[in-house]
């Protein structure tokens, strides 16, 4: 009854996540591992000690009856065939963001996954699962609030290195505001606009650094989202949603309280991996119990993927026109609107 | 020695400046009222126990040998005429906003002070003296944050009554953050758009609520805005300034901290009269100290009236055409170049 | 109609009282100074600009005609003397802390001003005049916490120098909670103990520092004070009342938030001065105009004095005897009963 | 190499502790259950879908093969029969506190322990698990606030039921304290007084509440206990160390912040069980983790548990005679010095 877990990418985020299901989490087991660089592959098992199968490429760990479940954490432009692959073996898959690396190809996988009858695939948008923004959407569900009429966001990191370009603001940054605000609001994109404030002088020469984002959705919420990926004082999400009622905003993260030096302060996180760690941890435990629980997984699914994919390709759009450019979701399937609901996960 | 100060306008806050001038501030003193209504002004001096003499209108109040300063808190409409007879006689005057209701007005008492050669006119944009505003304006001019590259605000009432129109949000609410914002980090408004998020159900039918002003600096700072005056939950008042080097944002207002009924709680204010009262004693006595000490005003200018003319008029354009606006203020004058600094008032 | 008033002692203490008098608050005039120096009583006048006369001694001032009521700013050892002078010739009195240096002293003037059968003397506890105790006394009379059960407090000075003693924590320090408690708990002290915890390395070889202090009320509340003057981390007040139905603490000072440099921080005040400017404003413009449209002042009263010189005995003997010491004062006399409520102030 | 343990106890701490280590926790496994009531721990066995053998008792269950290490959470004085055997069996053993109801049970476990010559036993003391409390164990051991000279604690429940009586604020509220802080300072307890304030109207008859108990290290700093049960608005844990060079203090528990009907609050829990859930999770984690990688526990130790048993015995001496009460704990065991540092739990 355990799940059996094959990996396909032993790099940093896939080693975390087998660290993960080995060492913290339960219900999961990793019997099989596979990587481009099989090296990689044969070092992480040894060095987590963990008694899984190296297989050649991702086709022959997917075909392999030791597996139920394929975590997908492979170079982002590899995840489309892989996750192709899983749904025609009719495996479980999670896989991490980006889902495909363009619109179509997260439109295959949800084809695909509707073509075979059921849900298979999670993606690793883990912030739904984050304590705070759970709160937010219970708050929200429950009216206590009203309606939401506005968000106010903002996504720092202290810095970014060379390889960051602008265009990444939109599809590695603000794609996880893109992913849990829609998710919040249960409402959909409209249109995008970005402007450009004068840029940081931390920000290396290529690098438009900040952005504002403004996010219209077809209920009308206005989202405005600023990306600041070199604020030098440390990693900090915000989150606030202003409603008819009332407003509520995202908790900062506890931090012991100091009087000293003429202050009074708290440290701020400058690792966003620290950031969210209990949501990853809840996101594979969600998976793994959903699965053996239901035969489902439960948390953001293909559809969520496809979304992501789509706005931040109008985000990528608008960052070059500076207009308001359209969000065009086409219509959700069925198939995914009385799935993906979070379960009460705090 | 004693500045004395002739009031033109009876209304409320009329009658809340005489009040504080008489019976809280320290060196002025009220020997002359008019309104058009002569009761109202008769009764302010009787309720007040002013020994002050009542004129029939403005021209005779501000010809007295009695008056060296000029309350101007009549009508909107009725300032510009005040204002202009006022520097015609060489007296001082403090007038409430709008200076005038037209930037034409705004610019004829700036070519009539100029013309006089000394400055003798100070607006009524108190938020300047918030104790708040002015850390921030210190912290920024010490460099403390590096340049300022986005400011975050948000103007909240509770709710507004029926008189109040959409443009309203723009001349009478955003006019404040107008005039703190330019102070506050030594720019010119550039261009200004507005949009228009879902309505909240508790706005009256003409009245679009909330509104999202999005203004940008000559420098290129982004400056958004949030107006939402049927907020409900009360008046809030945010401002949040980010520079390159750290973030700085205005105090919550102080109240004692409860805990009670599973909540840790403060109390939010209700009404705005509160928020600024501070504000509105420094700015008087800043008034009256600066006459006394160094024969000119020291706060707003004329110039900043003005300003504030031509900006909250670019926001009413860009209200209607849904369009990036631009704000044409044309050259600051030498003139207002070296004054206007405010003192070391906290 | 203006109160005419004689400063005795132009000392640090005294000059700011002046100066808040003749350039801050309204209703009030200096007309008369005196000084045991009277080049310093001289230099005072003349730095403020004030129309004074300088007066040879106390005597020769509170004799004067010009003069309504007296400021004793002198050395505490001789307010006694001057208050009872000033009682004797039916002036009011405005006195710093301490009323007199001995409960009998205080007594002395208790029973002189309940001869002369009118209230005349306000005595320096500026707390009652804090707006954050002024909230949690309304607090708590308005019943929203229930009965008051313990209350925690703490009482920080970045340094002491080195003529600071170790029963000056009692008389001039803890001497602040003493008189604000008992008025926000409308108790009065039965028992008084103190234990001293480890000291720290940064307070000179004479002090011993920290200091706790356990009161015990007439009605069974507990309070517990650390008087902690060599915290270096700043000037720190803290009081939090504990109730049946919940729990009230005093607003942290309102400070600008930063995020910087890893913290989320605000600034903590240094200096003790800064802490209740806005208080000491209030005292005597609440002096001032009690006395002009009552005819009796409204603050703290010589029996506070007095419940103030006796408490803090009490202390200084329980700091030798490391045991439970009983606070005697005896019944507060009805005189003082119906007066002496602090009407809203904020 | 998966910690096989047989659990002694199925009531409601054994049964969350049961599905802790079948459902979320990783390393562990349930291989035995019993209780005084067999039908409950075959119960607790089948709901969690456990395969675990149902033994009569624990001497029978501790002598199984199947069984490395014992979880005690029957009944408070069947606690201390339990462990010796296991300790007589070689066997590991998590015990719920108390490990004894004397502290003469206590010291039997101690030299128990210390004769089979190996750790084999963690006392289930959760709060050194906390992220709070490991965050100031870290503070304070690498000198950012210097020495610690006073803390400053309240441990406040909502409410209490009819069994709960005066002692028990000791022995079983309290005892938390007692643990965690005499950790957190690296010092022991050397004195205690306990002091009643005025009684809530809402503590039953035959209850003292609230408590105030001041305990003394050897090292001479002071601690403040503030013990409320029936407080009314919430469960509270509140902890604050002031040092020579600063202060630090838990965090409040983060809450989405709500701005609504005139308050800025964040909820608070009225659950004990909520609040410490975390730190459930990480002490059983890191009694299976550290067994399977050193071959020890390495959380509190037995010695810890007679620590806690002897003082909280000398708070109910303190609570009978109000006096100043010695804690004779006696010389802590070479073999208790090195073992039980936390290692980086977070």
């Amino acid at each position: 009854m355990t799940l059996r877990i094959g990996v396909v990418g032993t790099g940093a985020i896939g080693r975390d996540h087998m660290r993960r299901i080995s060492k913290t989490l339960s219900g999961g087991e990793i019997t099989a591992v596979t990587d481009v660089n099989l090296e990689s592959a044969s070092l992480a098992v040894r060095e987590l000690d963990l008694n899984a199968e190296i297989f050649p490429d991702d086709a022959s760990l997917i075909a392999s009856d030791q597996v139920d479940a394929i975590l997908v954490t492979s170079w982002g432009p590899a995840h489309e065939g892989t996750v192709l692959k899983a749904i025609e073996a009719g495996k479980y898959v999670f896989c991490e963001k980006p889902l495909a690396v363009t619109a179509e190809g997260c439109m295959k996988i949800v084809n695909a996954e509707m073509r075979h009858g059921k849900r298979l695939v999670q993606v690793g948008f883990m912030r739904r699962y984050d304590s705070g923004y759970v709160q937010m959407k219970k708050a929200i569900d429950n009216h206590e609030i009203g309606e939401p009429l506005m968000i106010h966001c903002a996504h720092r990191n202290s810095e970014v290195n060379a390889a960051y370009t602008t265009d990444m603001a939109m599809t590695d940054t603000l794609v996880h505001e893109i992913d849990v605000l829609h998710w919040l609001v249960n409402d959909n994109y409209k249109s995008v606009q970005v402007v450009y404030p004068k840029k940081t002088r931390h920000a290396l020469e290529h690098l438009k650094d900040p952005q504002m984002i403004t996010l219209e959705t077809e209920g009308g919420i206005v989202i405005q989202v600023e990306v600041f990926v070199n604020c030098k004082y440390g990693y900090d999400i915000q989150c606030e949603v202003v409603g008819e009622d009332g407003i509520i905003k995202l908790p900062e993260v506890p931090g012991i309280v100091y009087r000293k030096d003429a202050q009074l302060r708290v440290n701020l996180l400058t690792d966003w991996k620290q950031r969210f760690i209990d949501a990853y941890d809840k996101e594979l435990q969600d998976f793994i119990d959903s699965i053996r629980e239901t035969g489902e997984p439960n948390g953001p699914t293909s559809w969520d993927g496809y979304v992501a994919a789509v706005t931040a390709g109008a985000c990528v759009t608008a960052q070059k026109t500076g207009e308001r450019e359209p969000v065009r979701l086409g219509v959700k399937p069925e198939f995914y609107k009385e799935i993906g609901k979070t379960k009460e996960i705090i």
